[in-house]
């Protein structure tokens, strides 16, 4: 047979496959690297690990140190002719189809040893020229990321000559491949339709992931080919992971996150004793609303609390009363509770750090470092998050109905934040799962023995935030950095604005954080009236009730008030009023004395404006208008009854602030014209009645103690 | 015994007293004072009936034909000497006192003639200085209309000296007493404190009516005396006359009128064929709202129309349909019925004293003048004003609610208008009776034989209206003439500003005629909803029912639109509105279109409000505001029915201008929060419903015929 002969036969195909790489540690590019490498089915070889690293940057000009280790790992293959070697990058690289469906392509091409292509020629511009022409589609330019061939090319290859470690390890092999003698003699083409290896710098315009059923895959537009082997080439390490969610069936849009059932950490089974020690840092750092359910929900956490060692740095003396509300009370049930007071003046930097060195100090196991804006509402954070066996982990937090997180999705050119084309989606819940991103922030679940790596990260660079200082770090020490929206884990308030010269700050914070503001100050029943079918209770004809807000508001609300003070003299002279003359004068003190009428009238928007459209059917005004709201105080000694009248509105909200038969006696609304009474105002309360035409009404006298009411004329 | 001796003896006081007095004419103050001498015991002796007056006018220089009547009359006296002889006048006197009294006063005196004296020296100044002085309060001269004497004394002074005719009366006796010899030797003195006589003249100020029970008497507040012959001598005849009505028991505070009962002229007993004859005379002399309502009062009256003659002086074409209505509906019943249609150009003037001759010729009974502007809400007027028995007699009729009337209560120096100390008292009914005064007008009855008296009356000053021409005549020939106040008879309609250029121009006359409005326009039965007590219907929860209009209203309400004809398209696009745009259109016409909308903000304030304020306790909006009044219309084929909706309002009234299952199928208003309907409207009924919050409704659907409403959303 000629040679010509033999090759027109069917080819032997049935060669075996080692995948080899290099790899001097042991990182998280690595572990998903191998992983990928594993599920399909490859062997893999890894040479240099533990070595020190001598390339350079992996990303500049350098690489030589991998061809010097590869030659003297492939020794041992030289003379191997059913073997067909693979060499890969690992760190960036993953692997997306079966060895086999590889070694089908391979052989396809009919080539001794296939590299990798890609659109830019590096590190030499000016050998363009010299390459073969391709179609416009194609990708012209040798990559040294990855390349497949026969064990004896490759080894001849590899040692063709010397190179210095320091050398450029793709400017070798380019060589080589513009020699059209050696070319011709090793058989060397490349894979310029990406086949099988896809370089994603300058290629993320034409590719993207697509999904059959469980399985994840690439798909090149410009080619039209399924590419196996995923390189993250260049500076889009943070993209390449980002597209490395959903490979290797991450993420599947049927499927879902595949990727999170996998490697779990499940502590279920756990006694209590043996659960992971957790060193939970907490980080005041600015006045913050709603400081107490901060920490009111730090205790509730589902975990032993016997493992949890607690650190607190307060640099807010406003807060040092709610820190040592939860050390006095919590103090004894922790393995350990330590603060830094903010006359301590110790930077959030260096405390930073301090909790990292301190977990290491501790062997604790794990660290989770918890910014006081973080609302934990699922009490099973700590258990949730550890289960996943992620080297960092944040559950996926925003500000509620705004897009603010505490992950970022992409980088900027300049390490800044971007938005990633999943973003959205992953922000607002369309796809959960875990996701490794480039940055995260305010609650963060650090594996201990990932600690050492991140000594110091937060200092590392001075002119940045040291969130940000410590994701560049964990970036570049290829720590990776998961958010978790699998469930929903809690929000960030909004400290922005937050003025802290009142009594009860968060009374004024509706706008900013109306979530917290509801959950802190709406009653607990208020959905019920809104549900349908919902039979709302109607003590007098047209006057319906409702519960609206908690034993809590009441409480501030009236404190608040009372803080303040300046209680109108309950005379018909009222200077506060266009034309300083009051009908009806109570003694009150109205809303925007204590600069509430603008969270008031958002009140009256979001919370009493669907109460009344569900019982005053028809009549919408939106947003309700109030120029009236105040809070009246009735007393047997000062102003105890107030005489029948109407009100200047459309409807009247009348809010029981306190109880009667304990904090007062007597007190309540007549209806004159239906000789109708609410005589036991319930606290928190609502009733809500016309105000100008049928519901002629008086306050009914107090006999004895303090009644407060809130009333707003609405929409005079 | 001595003659000084024969002094201080008790003198004889029994003498007879015999009144003398002169009148040419028995005229109306002739009789009134005659009525006055029999009524407290004194003979009278009248001279010089029939004889043709040769004095001169009573009132200025002149009157010495009366001494020469006297000296004639009193011969038959000259030496009588058990009897004393008073001279009085008679058409301007009035006597209030017993004969007893009268003499008791006289003896007083210790005089052999007394007369009457004043506070001014008359007819020659001049003298003034010749009198005897007196007190300061007193009155220093002679006044000749009233003197008391001895018989033989008075006769020799009357015949004294001659007089001529035309000489003057007062002057000849002033002579007499300035001659002290004859003063002496006839023993003359004055009463200078008006004990007995009191002449008006220059001396209104110092006189007032008193009153002890059912008595009456003058009193002159300077002398402290209560004279008891009251003489209206000078110019001042008109408040003599006005005095008179008290005097001689005439009318007193505790017994009312006494005049009243007295010389009563009863038809009760009379057939109805021996009723006497009365042309009526009606003048329509301008354009005059309700005047349909004057012809159904006019054919009203109870008094057999078959002693009654009508004569129609109509000037007004507008009202030519009014009057051949009336009088082909009539004219049978009438003895006669005489119309002067306005071709004819009959002047007021002629037509007025054409009615006096006519009376004459006719040998009627009597003339009723009565005008178009006389609403005669009593039928028993006729009768009622016969009765009383007067020459002249008009009902007293006013505008309601002002104090314009058809009587002026005193004179001007120029003979017009004044207001009299008792007009108010006699137009706002707080005293009732008969009141003589000097000027009535619009409905005056007069005696068939006071007639020929007042021939070309209403020509005899062509320079003033007739009405004044007539009762300067009235006045000159002492005709008196009354206006009774005793009941009530009817008012004057205000036919100013009376805008003719409307179908129905009544509807528009709210402002100038508010009581004719509310008989033909209000519901019979609207008071009703006001009294105390009253339930009113509630059809509805908080939506109540009225009976508010008449049907007459709705009748030509309806057409007043129709005719107009000018209805909306019921669309969204409303140029009538400011914005254009409303929200829920109808098809509809609004009162400002026809010009209509203030009268319709009256009839809101003083019909609506009351029943709004009556069932809506506690609001009060007065007046009320609405700038939404609109008229629609409901057809099958334009449009049929309303979506449910709010009105801006505070409420609204919703009044039904025609009947469901006559005048249309269907209809009718639904609040769909109540789930309860309004499905039979009653024609001139309203509802009232609260406009924003709680009673969204809907305008059901008409299924055949039209629906018309009248709509105003009330406090926007
Ligand atoms: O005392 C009450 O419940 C009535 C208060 C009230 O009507 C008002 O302030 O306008
Ligand atoms: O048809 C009716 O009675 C209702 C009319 C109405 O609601 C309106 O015009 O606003
Ligand atoms: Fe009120
Ligand atoms: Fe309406
Ligand atoms: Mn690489
Ligand atoms: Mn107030
Ligand atoms: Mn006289
Ligand atoms: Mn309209």
């Amino acid at each position: 047979v000629t040679l010509a002969s033999l090759d027109t036969e069917s080819p032997k195909t049935d060669h075996e496959l080692l995948v080899v790489t290099i790899a001097t540690e042991e990182n998280d590019g690595f572990r998903q690297f191998m992983k990928s490498a594993k599920k399909y089915g490859f062997d893999v070889k890894v040479f240099g690990m533990g070595l020190e690293w001598q390339g350079g940057t992996m990303e500049s000009i350098g690489g030589g140190h991998k061809i010097n280790i590869l030659k003297e790992g492939l020794k041992p293959y030289k003379d191997r002719k059913d073997l067909i070697l693979m060499f890969v990058d690992s760190y960036d690289v993953i692997i997306t189809e079966s060895k086999e469906t590889l070694l089908e392509k391979f052989y396809k091409f009919n080539a001794r040893v296939l590299f990798a292509a890609e659109n830019t020629c590096w590190p030499d511009r000016s050998l363009a020229d010299k390459y073969p022409g391709v179609k416009e589609s194609e990708k012209r330019y040798l990559n040294s990321g990855g390349f497949i061939g026969f064990a004896q090319e490759v080894y001849e290859m590899v040692t063709y000559q010397p190179i210095k470690n320091d050398e450029d390890d793709q400017l070798f092999y380019t060589q080589i491949f513009l020699n059209r003698g050696l070319r011709h003699e090793w058989g060397m083409k490349l894979d310029t339709r990406a086949e099988i290896f896809q370089n994603l710098n300058h290629a993320l315009g034409e590719i993207m992931i697509k999904y059959k059923g469980s399985h994840s895959f690439m798909y090149n537009v410009k080619t039209g080919t399924t590419p196996i082997v995923i390189h993250g080439n260049g500076p889009i390490k943070a993209e390449f992971f980002r597209l490395a969610n959903y490979l290797a069936d991450g993420w599947t849009a049927t499927a879902g996150c595949q990727a999170c059932k996998e490697d779990l950490l499940d502590l279920v089974s756990l006694k209590e004793s043996d659960y992971p020690v957790v060193l939970i840092a907490s980080f005041i750092e600015y006045p913050t609303p709603f400081i107490r359910e901060f920490f009111e929900q730090l205790a509730g956490l589902n975990y032993p609390k016997s493992r949890i060692q607690i650190y607190i740095h307060n640099s807010v003396a406003l807060h040092t009363a709610a820190v040592e509300k939860f050390v006095s009370e919590h103090e004894a049930e922790y393995m350990r509770v330590v603060v830094t007071a903010p006359e301590r003046r110790v930077s959030e930097r260096v405390a930073r750090d301090w909790t990292v060195e301190e977990c290491i100090r501790t062997n604790c196991n794990y660290l989770l470092m918890l910014d006081s804006i973080v609302q934990v509402t699922n009490p099973d954070l700590l258990t949730g998050l550890i289960k996943q066996n992620r080297s960092i982990i944040a559950p996926m937090l925003k500000r509620p109905g705004k897009l603010w997180s505490n992950f970022w999705g992409a980088l900027n050119f300049d390490g800044f934040y971007a938005r990633s084309e999943d973003y959205m989606d992953i922000a607002e819940y369309n796809k959960l799962g875990l996701w490794n991103v480039p940055h995260l922030s305010n609650a963060l679940l650090i594996q201990g023995h990932r600690l050492p790596a991140l000594k110091g990260a937060h200092s590392a660079s001075l002119t940045v935030d040291p969130d940000m200082s410590f994701c560049q770090v964990a970036r570049k020490k290829m720590v990776f950095m998961y958010v978790d929206n699998q469930v929903y884990w809690g929000h960030l308030v909004n400290a922005e604005s937050f003025e802290t010269n009142h009594l009860n700050n968060e009374l004024f914070n509706i706008f900013q954080n109306p979530l917290d503001w509801k959950r802190r100050y709406i009653h607990k029943d208020y959905e019920k009236s809104l549900e349908e079918g919902a039979v709302i209770e109607q003590p007098c004809q047209d006057v319906y009730w409702f519960p609206i807000v908690s034993d809590t508001f009441c409480d501030e609300f009236v404190a608040e008030f009372e803080n303040y003070g300046q209680w109108s003299g309950g005379t018909n002279h009222d200077p506060r009023l266009a034309g300083a003359y009051e009908n009806v004068p109570t003694v009150d003190i109205h809303m925007n004395q204590v600069g509430l009428e603008q969270q008031w009238l958002k009140f009256l928007e979001v919370y009493v404006r669907p109460l009344q459209e569900s019982v005053f059917t028809g009549y919408f005004h939106n947003p309700p208008q109030a120029i009236m709201n105040f809070i009246v105080r009735y007393k047997p000694e000062e102003q105890p009854y107030l005489r029948p009248h109407h009100d200047a509105s459309t409807y009247t909200i009348n809010i029981a602030l306190n109880r009667p038969g304990i904090d007062f006696e007597g007190g309540g609304c007549r209806f004159v014209r239906y000789n109708c009474s609410i005589t036991s105002p319930r606290k928190g309360w609502m009733f809500m009645h016309p105000g100008r035409l049928t519901h002629f009404h008086e306050g009914l006298r107090t006999t004895a103690g303090t009644r407060y009411i809130m009333i707003s004329f609405v929409d005079p």
